[in-house]
């Protein structure tokens, strides 16, 4: 693990009598008993070395988590923690890759509480054991707002095998893992908690879209069955619309979806009964971290085996077709949906 | 490249007809022409899949530049680019690997002017190419602050053969490329412009400090070398005292350094003429991103002779010695020098 460098306003730092510096204690404390990977080298070398699993491919991603973009300053450490590996492990399962392990970027405020950071690092323990995701290395660093967390994660498939947006092919089913919509509802009911209300929302209801917003459950569960019986996957993170338009223009296909097929949780079908317009919210907002995968329908059988011995529902909601990138959602009287904004896009 | 989702305070956005978004062809214009790795799929899916190379270790590192933090809000993006990338090249560089891909996340302002991203993405795309290290997946944010950079670099070495900085032996000499303490200065100059009067520097050794801040130049030139001769290295971000104070404990040894060896540039020089007391900065200012290695007597012909192919000079300013973790640097009279703040850290 690297502490990073001379900073333009740098402050005066403590050093214990064995020479290490507060930032290495503080990567020892924490984060180092996340470091299982013998490769690792317990964090205290510059790199990690990992030799790949022979006829394997890595799969790479990254992505990152900004206070006050993609969580609230307020939300617990432990939800901060494991979204920031979550949305990285989502990415490993749409590509039908297992998880190896992950770096992880974190900066923290210089007035950080102690307590934030163990609740952090319990949590990010009990999700690398969980997910079999080891942390690999990592940087510590000081945020001149407030935290910051980026993670690159590496998985693995037999070579030639990741599965790609591209690949979907004209009479493959769509299938969808979970619920769609939920998160979104979620961060509305963050922004305007008076919403449960006009949404006749009970506690639980209430308590589901919050947590589905604050906590993703990635579906690297079904991660083998995808990589075996899609001709395409795709994770759900700028929104179901967005996400499988992707897919499409990535495939050169089009894709018929009956909006009525999309599953959807009780509480986010009490929501629509109230305000029929949040089909929106729950069609476009995102941060659903299901995954849409096209497959043959020869494959179906098998897709299905797979995601009920993972205990993971997954619903068909539509067909591939042949007209190039065009992605309909068709009502119940056969007219599309149009949307406002059909995906999230920062810029 | 994953664009990133759902926000607490998300924005409304356009999308073209095609159904791109804005940040899809931001990431097409400026980032997919540096992704040349065949495996990064031209940024076009959510994770790249690479065979690792037979018979390799993958080496794995990540270091992120945050504005205010690890540069200026004003200095150029192309400075940001070669900062952001090298940091990590040099880690690789010290490890004695070879860069085979990096992935990204890359945080800007809502309101970043077009021409910064184009500066910065062509001096990423020139550095990408001169250190062979193509862009393999990313991932575009919005930030609350300034611009963040947070990269992960992938190298690779035979089996088993990563340089530690566990390692050295009593009796291997100390090696260190470039010189010291250039970066330092220079960073005392962005923040006290009168010192380079008081210091008595010419225009040309005012820039060379300002530059060895404002652009590393890693080592990765050498890192074959360092691989077949070094028993132990780390590169000096956080300032050769401190870093080779790491290396020894880590090795569980001790390290004696001539003071009046260490490498200086005439600049450096300059200013130790001048204020003999910015010895501390020099040695423990960092971000240098030299290479500090312990190298067997036996090797060191090898060694100097690699870094004389590659232009690049090497000094040897000290013995291992086997007193466990004791580093010191000692004045030609023999005292050893202390320093109110050995090393750098965040916290």
């Amino acid at each position: 693990m690297s502490k990073n460098r001379q900073s333009p306003d740098q402050e005066a730092i403590e050093e214990s009598s064995s020479g290490a510096s507060a930032e290495d204690r503080l990567i020892e404390k924490y984060f180092r008993p996340i470091a299982t990977h013998p490769g690792a080298f317990g964090l205290g070398d510059d790199a990690a070395a990992i030799a790949p699993p022979p006829g394997c491919d890595l799969v790479l991603t990254t992505d990152g988590v900004i206070s006050g973009v993609h969580f609230f300053p307020n939300d617990p450490p432990e939800a901060v923690a494991r979204k920031a590996l979550r949305i990285n492990l989502s990415d490993l399962a749409a590509k039908g890759a297992a998880p190896l392990g992950f770096l992880m970027s974190i900066a923290l405020p210089q007035d950080f509480a102690p307590g934030w950071l163990e609740g952090f690092a319990r949590a990010l323990a009990e999700d690398a054991a969980l997910y079999r995701c080891p942390l690999l290395g990592g940087d510590t660093d000081r945020s001149p707002g407030g935290v910051m967390v980026h993670i690159a994660a590496l998985g693995t498939v037999p070579h030639g095998t990741m599965v790609r947006r591209a690949g979907a092919r004209a009479g493959d089913r769509i299938v969808v893992t979970g619920t769609i919509g939920d998160a979104a509802l979620g961060l509305v009911l963050r922004k305007d908690p008076a919403a449960a209300e006009r949404w006749k929302l009970d506690g639980a209801m209430r308590q589901h879209l919050l947590d589905r917003y604050l906590v993703p459950q990635p579906r690297n569960a079904i991660a083998e069955a995808v990589r075996r019986c899609a001709s395409a996957a795709i994770d759900v993170s700028d929104g179901l619309a967005g996400d499988l338009a992707k897919l499409a223009r990535a495939s050169g296909i089009g894709a018929d979806v009956a909006a009525e097929s999309v599953p959807l949780s009780a509480a986010a079908r009490r929501v629509l009964d109230a305000e029929p317009a949040q089909i929106e919210t729950i069609l476009t907002g995102g941060d659903d971290f299901e995954i849409i995968a096209a497959v043959a329908p020869g494959q179906l059988e098998g897709f299905r085996g797979a995601a009920r011995s993972a205990s993971l529902d997954v619903t068909e909601i539509g067909t591939v077709v042949a007209q190039p990138c065009e992605t309909r959602f068709l009502a119940t009287d056969g007219r599309a949906l149009t949307f406002k904004r059909p995906s999230y896009s920062h810029f």
